[in-house]
């Protein structure tokens, strides 16, 4: 049949998890815990499926769990979105990510993202005819010229996508940008969509500055944030929108039909663990201490390592090692040294080569040490 | 903002549920079971999500669910799909249907679908830009009359949506239906999408017709179906399409990036539990006991049964009683009798009006007596 998306294949982290599985290779590829999540967690779960909660969801959520979203989020950023109105519970934050796009995006509207991008907003924006602009943020800073970006605003820029803190780069967004960005948007009707699924993953005291700390962006966004990556179960595809009541009234138009609603206990089970913020406030230091045991033994190695400000991923230069592409480079490393990991190319539109890769971290201690032990002979 | 969807709100099912739980009316619209679903299920997802499988399932979905699926299919129809390759596990099946309107219609194409029809496939089919055009099937029989579809086909028809069995109407389609609907398609490139979720629920020995039956309709068709209806867990969304190769590839592009995989320790459960056929099979009679009851309990009121071959929805005509509007009438059934129904009219794009609403029989014994006493007040 005739393809909407003739030059899209199967997602990069599908492909390396395939060839980490193929080849028995410890799999750093695609971002997702190998330990186990909290068995307080996983008992609510059970609690709430055999106590008879298996029936649809409303279709903007669990009120039980809009409310803890609403909470912790007003605990970490002092911004205010009403439960029932402004939130709404997605099958993950890519669902979120899709939804806020089909909800918004029309044939030849303008769309702003900065690569290297998480894989799915330029085709999902494309599939609604919408045209992607890029700004390429470069190894080794991935530093914003806001003077460009501002080049790349249009009439027909009608959103722009933020991911904060960055996947793949682990960047996250200063102050300044986001001086810059309101500057940007003040006087137009662009919207921002930012993907943060990474906010409690920051490092080194590090501030998160989520969207909707500034309220000139908070009207204007779509917050996206997964359960995935803040509790370790990226296999239970719950995430969630936070957005004026406006903009979630012409998100949820599109979410009902999409997936009508999302797993009635296991949003249960979230929102009864979200009660004590200990459940995640500890995430910071968790993933610091794993990230500099990474780093650490890396520094002996003809690796080069790039910041990681943010997020369970961290960047390699290997142009010491070898001057193949990244592709290329991270496909022999999973065949040779067994350690599967992802090509920086992937994250860009033109395939942009820096001989970067990204390890993810969010591993016990044993993978880490294998994969170390494996990377040292290079 | 601008709406992309400005002529639609609130789905109807979300609609009735909240007038019903307003009135502490019985809920008779929405359709869900409101008894357990088998312990042992349950006891599988238990078991699944503290053996550690809280991780990405592949984007296709977990090999051994695909296997079953494919297991059942052939059982059921003796059409043969490739687990890898040609079926996809989905976050129930309204994503299903949605990806697959997703994935095939641009703009300006044509969809013909048959009403009363179920609620999300004509506002999806817009999104994307397509056109609808409508047969009507009309109270008492919902006969289609293929001459009238044929004069809707044109060059630009690219996909025909099938619900069957039919959902509001209790419908199934015949052989000299799907015979027809061969003539009308062959020689032309016209898709078809099967909403089959009601498959295992048909009543007085009568056959379910699958599309895939049909190989002249199979290699055209993208197949949906439901766990949620199939083991009594609407609210555990999962569900799969199942389609032939070069269909799937083109489903799965959209798919990997709308919600890129599924619950993975529900659907290992599910694989496990679907390995015992018993598990639905008894499916037919044990629904067929709820509408006897729920048609013997009405026959002595003034309400008028329609016939009811599959599903788990009664038709009824009301016009002995009122000559109200169905959604004004059921409005009211639901805050004077305290029985919450579904107006046909809202499966209509121009709500049209044949004094018919719907009530669900998923129900307990307990909650269809309830409501068989409100109901006899009248
Ligand atoms: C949905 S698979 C990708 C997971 C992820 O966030 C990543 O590896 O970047
Ligand atoms: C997704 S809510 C609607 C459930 C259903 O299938 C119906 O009531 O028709």
């Amino acid at each position: 049949p005739l393809s909407k998306l003739s030059n899209v294949g199967t997602t990069i982290f599908s492909q390396m998890t395939q060839l980490a599985n193929e080849n028995e290779a410890i799999n750093l590829s695609q971002g997702f815990p190998d330990f186990m999540p909290d068995s307080e967690l996983l008992n609510h779960v059970d609690y709430f499926i055999k106590k008879g909660f298996n029936q649809y969801a409303p279709l903007g959520g669990m009120i039980g769990l809009k409310e803890e979203i609403a909470r912790k989020i007003g605990n970490s950023h002092k911004a205010v979105y009403h439960p029932e109105s402004e939130i709404t519970v997605t099958a993950g934050g890519t669902q979120a990510i899709f939804t806020a796009i089909a909800s918004f995006i029309k044939k030849d509207d303008e769309v702003i993202i900065f690569e290297p991008a998480y894989d799915c907003y330029e085709p999902t924006v494309e599939l609604f005819g919408g045209i992607v602009k890029r700004f390429e943020m470069k190894a080794p800073d991935y530093e914003i010229n806001w003077a460009e970006v501002k080049n790349l605003v249009s009439e027909k820029t009608r959103m722009i996508i933020l991911n904060n803190p960055n996947n793949p780069s682990g960047k996250i967004l200063k102050e300044n940008d986001l001086q810059e960005l309101i500057n940007l948007v003040k006087g137009t009707s662009i919207l921002i969509l930012s993907d943060e699924v990474y906010e409690n993953i920051v490092f080194d005291g590090k501030q998160h500055l989520s969207i909707c700390k500034y309220p000139e962006l908070k009207e204007r966004s779509l917050l996206v944030a997964s359960f995935g990556k803040l509790f370790h179960v990226t296999g239970w595809k719950v995430g969630y929108c936070a957005a004026p009541k406006s903009l979630t009234e012409e998100f949820r138009k599109v979410h009902q039909f999409n997936v009508f609603c999302v797993n009635t206990p296991i949003q249960l089970a979230l929102a009864e663990y979200m009660k004590n913020d200990e459940h995640y406030t500890y995430l910071n230091q968790f993933f610091q201490e794993k990230r500099d045991f990474l780093r650490k033994g890396l520094a002996g190695t003809s690796f080069e390592l790039l910041d990681c400000e943010g997020t369970y991923f961290q960047a390699l230069k290997y142009d010491k090692i070898s001057d193949k592409n990244d592709f290329d480079f991270a496909s022999e490393l999973t065949i040779n040294y067994k350690v599967a990991s992802i090509p920086f190319s992937s994250f860009y539109k033109n395939k942009l080569n820096e001989n970067v890769i990204r390890l993810c971290f969010a591993k016990k201690q044993e993978t880490l040490e294998k994969a170390l032990e494996n990377l040292s002979k290079i």
